[in-house]
């Protein structure tokens, strides 16, 4: 029987295909534990996806205007030992079904697939198909190397991350190298050669996006980045800006939610230092199974108001709807019995129990841990100005877990070093050109993104109410009108730039 | 006891620091043997170097002024496995006797290796010192990774091209990173991260600045790209593209000259052909060993005629000097003895005999044939057009020779797909920023170069008789005026870059 899905996570569920990215440190306040990364939080729902409602496809493509083809994907793009020759099928899926054609340089929207396998993408990026179709444009989604069916040859994805030789490869510099291939590819065979491409991404996606953009502007002609948290590295953003974020997000509902949750870490911890203190919080709580320490409890909270400010989606606003069960008070009006008010109604209903288990079940690494392990170092920690129980990052117990798990060092400066971040504006505004950062303000994960516009086509399009890549979704009749508007400047954007490559391509043919 | 230098190889040797490169397809003629790639023009002027004459330091820049350091580089940079992380010491050169310092932001010139070890370059490059002191900048060259002091632990540059995982990580993409890392860990040292960088390289150091500035445009502010044949990839010109500017050099200086050469080809093979034909050439040619096939003199002029056109400077015009020798034919009017008084007239004297062998005297691959086997895969081959004999290109015979000598394929799109190319007027237009594509009009590397302005800061500088790499090397009382404008307007537009940069740096600070 497929898993019942809370109503909070069907709304959230919603945004689920434009996954959720980059770790973030779950303490384990239990100071015996080691603090060690942890899967994103969207890495946690993907385990709950079961009988989620998604989003259908549009009216007018069924799943057959999708085709699914396969590029024999080189394994290695940097090295030439005969090993880096060795290729994978590399999954992609096209849909004709508006393209004008090669005839007039239709457009080709390519989406570039972050953590996940691409049929939680296909026809539930709504911004793809909808747009596709008003621009007459092919529509183009490609699997990120070692997710999904993309897999390194005789491999399954555990048995690739089990591989020091075989993970090694997986890196984004090699997954955006993929993308070049498989677009060149399809360009060729299409003779589309004179088609300009727009890629297009969410979070790690809108930041591959982004990063394909300025490396190899000599096949995108632009890029939507949608909540692409592209500073999240090397220390560009102060380790805390997810949670200062979170922490607005539930002030600016209601002061006293905030406050009350504030005040619950130290009440739990002075419950949990109780005899039978642990059974009490179970009990209060009504956990599934009894809690081994405070940390579980600390940990699963923290979750939920992590999940709440980054799909803080209309029409619900799930952190309005935490924030009135904790304010009301239902099952009580002690700190510890709003709180679990705050839980009853992230569910959406009274449940027998509670499971706080929200992460993976095994200890195992995931492929997510493993792309933070190697390139894609995240130095998020929390202070203690923010809503959450302060727990800085400290770099040594990253590196010590990366190393437990995989047996290599992390390299926390590469990413800056090859894709830079530093100095953004600046840098930007002088050798870059037609990016599109589009970010909701509720999300967490806007911290780390670009906010202002950088030049008049490196432009910022943000929205005060927005959550995680919320504009790249499918339109519904009962959006807000500040995200349609939102949509609309950014389609504006996308035509503008079109008109000027269309211009271009005369100027210079 | 050195060997003595013929005197147009002295000229010649001027410019030798800045690295002629590419494979030039040299053909061997007699039809039983494969043409093959073989080692570039300068490839073979390396082995010649001994008692070169150099041009010395600028007066104020002794070596003591150029202290050595070493970096702790990274073997592979887009690779994760264990192995990726081994390192080597990587050479870099800096002279800080001119910077003004880290306070005031003062600019870092820097010099990108090409293929050669960069004892050939530092105090020879004169574009960096004497603009060093005119910007107030620090110098920096940095050694390309597998050349001089900059090979992979405990290898020999043999040892590391046998290898063949060792080889693998010989690359152009991981070669620009290890700069990226020099620049960024200097820079961090010296506390220097307001202060701009230039990079400059001649040739292939020309090409490998250019794709720095646009790959990593966070870490430079531009590029002095001299004589960089960065369109010499996957057809974006002509196969015979080389040879057809080595002909018009020829024609302008005397169409005789020309026509002479061009009629030398059958006649040598009819002369080849006939009994005793061989050792007739050898007399004819005073080769020091009797040839075996007409192949080797053919193979000798053909480089004789592609050296004085790539480097035809002034103020001895070297392929003045040569069809001087032709057209007065001291050694005979017939063709072939016309054709001998060139070669003559090349060495700048009567020897006792003439050695036909400029290329390596061994069949081992170079370096620069791995280079050219693996990531930069040159199409050149010679059409019937030409002052040479026609010997098209065929990439089945280039993939032979590269799987025979590294048992892996070649990658002929690779250059394209990761660094561009195609269209690269409009993508340049519209994209990049702040390169400065020099060239000199007679060297035939300039065909594959960008010889009209792209934008209002991407900029081409070329001289109509201007040669290879010039305008980098250092100047000279008898400079031609032309060269000298053309090295002030570089100056020019650098200042103008500088101004624009000090300018965003308040700006955007």
């Amino acid at each position: 029987m497929a898993i019942r899905t809370p109503r909070l996570f069907q709304a959230a569920a919603l945004w689920l295909p434009c996954l959720l990215i980059f770790v973030l440190f779950i303490t384990f306040t239990c100071a015996s534990q080691p603090r060690k990364p942890r899967l994103s939080v969207l890495g946690g729902h993907n385990k709950d996806r079961n009988g989620v409602h998604r989003p259908s496809l549009i009216a007018s493509d069924s799943n057959n205007d999708y085709q699914t083809f396969y590029y024999d994907q080189t394994l290695d793009h940097f090295n030439y030992q005969p090993i880096s020759y060795t290729t994978f099928q590399q999954r992609y899926v096209v849909n004709f079904k508006h393209w004008r054609g090669a005839r007039v340089g239709a457009p080709i929207f390519a989406y570039m697939g972050e953590e996940a396998s691409i049929d939680d993408d296909v026809g539930h990026i709504g911004f793809m198909p909808e747009n596709s179709r008003k621009f007459g444009a092919l529509e183009l989604y490609i699997e990120h190397r070692y997710y999904g069916k993309s897999m390194p040859h005789g491999f399954t994805g555990d048995e690739s991350l089990e591989n020091a030789t075989i993970r090694g490869y997986f890196n984004s510099a090699q997954a955006i190298a993929d993308y070049a291939e498989v677009i060149i590819d399809l360009k060729k065979n299409l003779s589309a050669d004179s088609s300009p491409v727009i890629v297009v991404g969410g979070s790690y996606g809108g930041t591959l996006a982004a990063w394909f953009r300025l490396k190899y502007p000599h096949i995108a002609m632009g890029a939507l980045a949608s909540s692409s948290p592209l500073l999240y590295f090397d220390g560009l953003v102060p380790p805390n800006s997810y949670d200062v974020v979170v922490t607005k997000d539930f002030q600016e509902v209601s002061w006293s939610c905030y406050d009350t949750i504030k005040r619950s870490w130290p009440e739990i911890d002075r419950v949990a230092a109780k005899p039978n203190g642990l059974s009490e919080l179970s009990k209060k709580f009504k956990t599934c199974k009894p809690m081994k320490a405070a940390s579980e409890l600390k940990d699963y909270l923290e979750y939920i108001y992590s999940v709440v400010a980054q799909y803080d989606t209309p029409p619900d606003y799930p952190v309005t709807i935490v924030c009135k069960g904790i304010d009301e008070g239902a099952n009580g009006t002690d700190i510890l019995g709003r709180i679990f008010s705050g839980v009853v109604a992230y569910h959406g209903e009274s449940r027998k129990c509670y499971d706080l288990n929200v992460f993976s079940s095994t200890d195992k690494p995931t492929s997510w841990d493993w792309q933070t392990c190697s390139d894609l170092v995240t130095p998020i920690g929390r202070g203690n100005e923010t809503i959450f129980p302060a727990s800085p990052f400290v770099y040594q117990d990253y590196k010590d877990y990366c190393m437990k798990s995989f047996g290599v060092e992390p390299k926390p400066h590469w990413a800056t070093t090859y894709f830079g971040g530093q100095h953004i504006k600046r840098v930007l505004h002088e050798s870059g050109s037609n990016i599109i950062f589009s970010n909701g303000l509720r999300d967490p994960y806007s911290s780390g993104g670009v906010l202002e516009d950088i030049s008049d086509n490196i432009l910022a399009v943000s929205t005060k109410k927005g959550s995680h890549c919320l504009d790249i979704l499918g339109t519904r009749a009962d959006d807000p009108e500040w995200l349609t508007a939102q949509r609309k400047k950014e389609v504006k954007i996308i035509r503008r730039w079109l008109r000027k490559y269309y211009n271009d391509l005369h100027r210079f043919a």
